[in-house]
């Protein structure tokens, strides 16, 4: 089973890669960019029996490893194949 | 306008980091990991009159700045917002 985890640093939380991003695209010429995030996301290939509890499991992993819940907030996202 | 640029490595590219958040997963106990992958993320927030130019916008920054586009592909997604 394939499944995604996108983290991000949750609403409020400074971003100072995102914003060193957004001047190094002024300097590039690129107007009109108002903000830049930057975020992770892992592609996470698992044996689950089915997607409930695969999604029980990587909700698990973010927790314990690949978000920092204090800072961060996370997505999981499952596709059946 | 709202988009987001998801930046991964190419199939076949080695991808050491992500190997060794998957042999942590095992050692924290998470059986069934067959393979992870680490990319990267970037919420752009930028002015752009129609979603076309948006795109093409973000196709120049992603193979100006964002992505590697020798080991790297890229995937852009608008939301009008």
């Amino acid at each position: 089973m394939k499944a995604q985890v996108i983290v991000k640093l949750k609403q409020g939380v400074l971003d100072p890669q995102g914003v060193a991003i957004g001047k190094s695209l002024s300097t590039l010429g690129f107007q009109g960019v108002n903000s830049v995030r930057q975020g992770k996301i892992f592609e996470i290939d698992l044996n689950a029996s089915d997607e409930k509890s695969a999604k029980d499991e990587l909700q698990k992993m973010s927790e314990k490893l690949l978000a920092n819940p204090v800072i961060e907030d996370f997505e999981i996202k499952v596709s059946a194949s």
